[in-house]
């Protein structure tokens, strides 16, 4: 294959090697392996708070651990069998990878996928990368008809994940006109449940979080209430603003105990936990004092981010909705342990990371 | 007021005063305290799976705990706001007190109710006994124009609890046509679910349990397999019946831990586990390993029966259906303590109570 970056250039990746250890280093350019691949040449990645996790806890790994897995490229070439995507077209590279055709996909849950899998196991690298190998090309990628130096590139990314993850959470809770709303997070994931949640018609959104430009930001995209407080203090503040019943929905977007208690804290009796922030722990209250009491119903998991790119798409071509807001912060690939490091301390929301 | 039973003798009433000591004790007759009241003779209550729990758990209660949350009975007095039940009337005393009015009420959460309760709480005894008083009696009781020697009482009865609890189950769970549904338990819950999901449409019913009696009443309820293995074996059975996949939606009505765990393995990816059984834990797995990676939505609660029975009541009365097989035994009041002998060896299936 061919790539856009210098022949004699090594290609680059990401990797970490521990916590708090991420390195770009030179790979073999990606090559078809099966007739269904294809090749993208990124064109904007990013870092997700999910990768924060491992940026906490991963124990040292000699050989490193490859990273990310949100990003819009170009593809550079095609496997034989591949038929309805073409060389040089703009792609959404979803979170996910799947064949589109089992059972799973067509009931719209391709984290599922039969054939399936995520980015950064076995044979299959990350994308904040120069270039990357994508499985099952068919099924994952979604071509858009942008040019790759439109501005509407940060919005198209917030489709691999995290724009779809939010609107997981609002769906698989049944958000619609008459719900109220409480969001835990204020990070991407948790803005982007807001916006689905307004675009779902919600009738209040109330966002837990205590970065003032997030929650700012966060009224932008529909939050009619802003609560900064925590833990108890934060459950009493969503109690005092629904009449002491806490709201229908509440979106779990964080993944750490703390904010599952403050989401059993914050629901109302009859009403959905919805969560996609992934969780940090196995074990949790689920018993009489908390969900089965009130008849609390939990949902969630990782998000079918494919699946919702058909129709989230329309809006932000047309520019209606905005969510590339949520990137504040951009690298190029060579900086990307800064990224991480501008993450972690909360000094940027979501960082963009250039190849 | 007046009862039907002689009024020189005292009522009679069942309490519980410790693991596996359950007698029946003298008390004063229950007169209106609130004009919202009603009070009711019991003409059949019964013995609830539920009530095993303390049979097996409770610690020594020198003043006894008052039991019963089912019976059908008539009513012999009503306070001065009772409108819409009469003296004479024959009643379904649904094991949830509720104003019928309030949000909650409105939605179908009678359980939730704001100003409701539960039996055999505070003031408000139970119904295993010759006669209650009734909370919110315009609310709570449902009047049906059957004689108390119809045969169609013990159906009546179970729309108490069981029958209104397997049908939230399946509902929680939005069974319908194309449905795959396992339903863990093969006590009156279980089987009530059943008989639920098949009117519901399901398109296959799996019913776990061991009683042959049980089990081929679930058949005839509609269930299309029987598993009578149990955890891991029994996970592997539900697997091997389902291409490996698991079902839709599984019902759990146990509340045993090991009862959750064959839940979460027999549950499909993007399935629901819709839980009945009144929890006997409170932490459980529901991280990245249970409910989380396969998107597994975890529902279920304490049932409204108040608000099913609306719903189920015109099949009972038509004779379509007849949920009272469940009831393969019956005591008199004075033996009540051999009725929970019987359900808790596991030679009754559900015991009726005749005062």
């Amino acid at each position: 294959m061919t790539m856009n970056h210098e022949e004699e250039d090594p290609l680059r990746a990401t990797f970490m090697y521990g916590a708090g250890d991420v390195r770009v280093t030179e790979v073999p350019d990606p090559a078809i392996v099966d007739p269904t691949d294809a090749i993208v040449r990124v064109v904007r990645a990013c870092i997700c708070g999910s990768d924060l996790h491992p940026y906490h806890s991963l124990p040292d790994t000699p050989t490193g651990s490859s990273m990310g897995h949100e990003c819009v490229g170009v593809v550079e070439d095609i496997g034989a069998e591949v038929t309805t995507i073409e060389k040089g077209d703009l792609v959404i590279t979803p979170f996910a990878w799947s064949d589109g055709t089992c059972e799973f996909c067509r009931a719209g849950l391709q984290t599922s996928c039969r054939h399936g899998g995520f980015w950064n196991a076995g044979d299959v690298a990350g994308m904040q990368a120069e270039a990357l190998r994508v499985p099952l090309a068919d099924g994952t990628l979604v071509a858009v008809p942008v040019d790759e130096n439109s501005p509407l590139i940060p919005s198209l990314l917030t489709l691999s994940d995290v724009y779809g993850t939010g609107y997981h959470a609002a769906i698989k809770a049944g958000v619609g006109p008459h719900t109220t709303v409480t969001v835990i997070g204020d990070g991407a994931v948790g803005l982007m449940a807001v916006l689905s949640a307004k675009q779902l018609g919600a009738e209040r959104i109330i966002l837990m979080g205590r970065h003032t430009d997030r929650t700012d930001l966060g009224r932008d995209y529909g939050a009619t209430d802003v609560v900064t407080e925590r833990s108890d203090e934060g459950i009493a503040r969503v109690r005092d603003l629904t009449g002491g019943d806490g709201t229908h929905v509440v979106i779990e977007a964080v993944g750490h105990m703390p904010a599952y208690e403050q989401a059993v804290g914050t629901v109302r009796a009859g009403g959905v936990i919805s969560r996609v922030g992934v969780p940090q722990y196995e074990e949790a209250p689920i018993g009489f004092g908390s969900l089965f009491g009130p008849n609390i119903t939990l949902t969630g998991g990782p998000a079918p981010a494919r699946a919702y790119i058909d129709t989230l798409l329309p809006r932000v071509l047309s520019g209606d909705v905005d969510p590339g807001r949520v990137f504040d912060a951009e690298v190029p690939l060579a900086d990307v342990a800064r990224g991480y490091q501008a993450m972690d301390s909360r000094s940027a929301l979501k960082v963009l990371v250039t190849p």
